[in-house]
This record gives structure tokens, sequence and C-alpha cells, in this order.
């Protein structure tokens, strides 16, 4: 909760590398806390955060263990503690600005998107090639060719990009963001991208998405 | 590949549960198969396969060992071979009809999203509750009010929903789709759904992902 937490900071993760399901379930935890604080909850046990998530309160434990010791006996957790730690240690505790690349029918609902600003991202700026999006504005941001991506992520400070072109073009943009200097890609396009290590790449590729599901519900006894 | 395998069928998985983290990589693999066949090749060795997805070879072949034994010594995969075999084992080997609630810019932008029918989704019924949204023609649906879909549901054979619509909606159409028979739903509302457990629900927060990715640049040390 310090003011003066910078990007780089070490939020205090020590020397073991936390498990990336761990992280998962942090994100998770984090908005069951906010959804509980919104309905007028001050404090929670790890059972009823558990229960609500459907993980056990030994997990929920275990997994908060990991980045030091919040509960309080006989009290539970203090929901607003937890998730100002929660938030520190994902590194969302401060503001992150974020470009989006491709303006397209994808990337205008993710331009109009509520849930991203409310977790502390803002895009500002958005980027796309095509002579007839370029220059308009859309949900008040004015789309800017992708010349000047490399100029405007060094403006604004921007570490973070969200790419929504076509696949066909995903692996050429997808250079481009890294040699404007991001850091970090969440890739909507169907495709994989084969960047260089130090550049991290979440992909969301929403078919994957409904082939997970398809599984579980063609295999009701798998453990998904 | 048997024609007469219905979506009950058990796809020869035997006894043990496959965990989630192999199910998510075979989309994965399943997805830069189909890249490379599009780029006209037949076959495919498992470090191939590992270097374009940053898995080694070691842990394609076990994770593929899993389902059976598909290399050909000398050969390597036989692309057409292994994609038809996962597909087979997502479930994908057939077509899915879907559902989608909630027809604003999310759900719009998902109805236009091509990628879900390369993989075997076809959208095949849109609703909503705004009247000023229900009766419209969007990608080639009308889109239908909510009421009708416990009859639409049966009368497409429904198994698979994605849920759309506003965070503040979202717990109460999904349990509509309960109801009305749905079996998994993908859902875009960031909000955790405490649904029966038969009911498969994978969750996408647009919002998580851009946690973990800020979680990942911060921490530029940790496993994610």
């Amino acid at each position: 909760m310090s003011d003066s937490l910078q990007p780089n900071d070490d939020p205090g993760l020590g020397e073991a590398p936390i498990p990336k399901a761990v992280v998962g379930r942090l994100s998770l935890y984090l908005r069951e806390l906010q959804r509980l604080v919104r309905e007028g909850h001050d404090t929670i046990s790890s059972s009823q955060l558990g229960d609500s998530l459907g993980f056990s309160d030994a997990q929920v434990r275990k997994d908060l263990a990991n980045f030091g010791q919040f509960g309080h006996p006989g009290v539970g957790y203090r929901c607003d503690q937890l998730i100002a730690k929660v938030k520190q240690i994902l590194g969302t505790d401060r503001s992150w600005p974020v470009a989006l690349v491709g303006i397209g029918n994808l990337g205008r609902a993710l331009l109009r998107y509520r849930g991203f600003e409310e977790q502390g991202f803002r895009v500002v700026a958005a980027f796309d090639v095509d002579p007839a999006i370029v220059g308009r504005r859309v949900e008040g941001l004015s789309v800017q060719h992708l010349d000047s991506l490399t100029e405007v992520v060094a403006q604004e400070s921007i570490r973070l990009a969200i790419l929504a072109v076509p696949a066909a073009q995903a692996r050429g943009v997808a250079e481009k963001l890294v040699a404007a200097g991001i850091e970090g890609v969440l890739n909507f396009a169907p495709v994989t991208l084969s960047l260089p290590s130090r550049i991290r790449v979440h992909g969301v590729d929403l078919a994957i998405e409904l082939e997970q599901l398809a599984f579980a519900v063609v295999n009701p006894a798998q453990k998904t």
C-alpha cells in the first residue's frame, strides 16, 4: 500500500517462485473480495472465501500464506486489507496504461469493456492501419496509425498492449509491439506468437475456452 | 474418427483423470498443428511441435502418450492424424451448436468472431431482453427474447452457452441457462457463478488476463 511502490519494485515475494496456478487463484480471490465489499462485508473467513469459489479453506489459507500472514484469529481476513495486499502482489495497486491495437469489432468491444478500468487498466492509446479507421474517435480515443506506436508507447510509458488484429497480421504487429518497447502482450488473435523470452505473452483464444468447456462437458468425471 | 461417435460417447480416455493443464495444452497443440497444415506441413516431430510453443519434446511426448501411441518412428507425428485424434479427445470432432446470451457490444463482437466456427462451434441462437434488440437481425441471426430460451435449447439440442450480459444480470441469467438444460457455460461477465456442480462453467474475465500479465511483467523471475 506504499505510495512509493514503483512498477519495478519487488513486492516482497522472496525467493521461491509462485506457481502459476496460485497467481491465477489470486485474481479469483480478488474478484470475490471485491464483490463481498460491494455487498457490505468487512471480514471473511477462509472457508467462506473458498466456498463461493469452490476451493477448500485449507487451499485458501495455503495460497495466501505464500505472501505473509493476513488472517486475524477469530475474525478471519479483513476484506480491504486482503484486497490491498492481493493487488500489491499482482501489481495492480497502480494504474497501468495500456495500448490497444486493432480497432475492428473485437477491439471496439474491448474499448467499451468496463472491467479493465475497474481493475486499474486504462486503454490510453488505440492503433490501427485502416485509413477508414485511423483518425476517428472511438470511445473517446482518437485512433492512431500503427506507425506512431513507438513514439506513443514512450510518451505514455506504456508497458502492456492488447492485440486484437486478424490472425494473419498478428505476428507482424506483435514484432512491432516488441520493437516499440512493450513488455507484455495480451493476444486475442488465434495464433501462437513467438517473441523474445523477456516479453510476456498471454494468449486469449476464445475458441480454446469453448474447446476446454466442451471437453469438460463430454468428460464429466474428469478433473477440470 | 468414427462417424458414429455421439456426444455422450467415451472417447477412450480410460480411468485416470487427465490433468487440466494437459487438456489446456491439447488446445495449443491443435492450434499449432492446424497452422502447420495451412503452411503445407504433413508431419512434425515432438521437438518441432514443442519448440514453437515453448515446451520440451519430452513434455509433448508425455502429454500425447496420455491418449495412446501416435508417433511414427523416423517420421514423427502425421499432422492430420494427430489433429483428428486431439479433436476427438477434446470433443470437437463434431459440430457444437451454441447459444449466445447478451447482444451488447461484446456479444456482437463474439457473433462476428470467426474463430469459433473454425473449431466446430456454431452460434445458432442469440438472446437478449432489451426490446430495442429483440427481433433484430445481427450477423444473420434473429435475436430472440430470453423467455424462449428453454424451447430453443431443446429444439436445437444446445448444450453450451456463452454468457455476455452485464455483471449485474449474470447470475440470474446463468440460472435460467441451467433451468433450460444448458450443461456448459462460457461466462464473460466479471462475476463468479455458483451453479450446480454438474454444470461446467469457464469464466473469461478479460481483466484477469491483464492482471496475470501485469504480474508476469512485474515479476520476470517468476514462473508464469
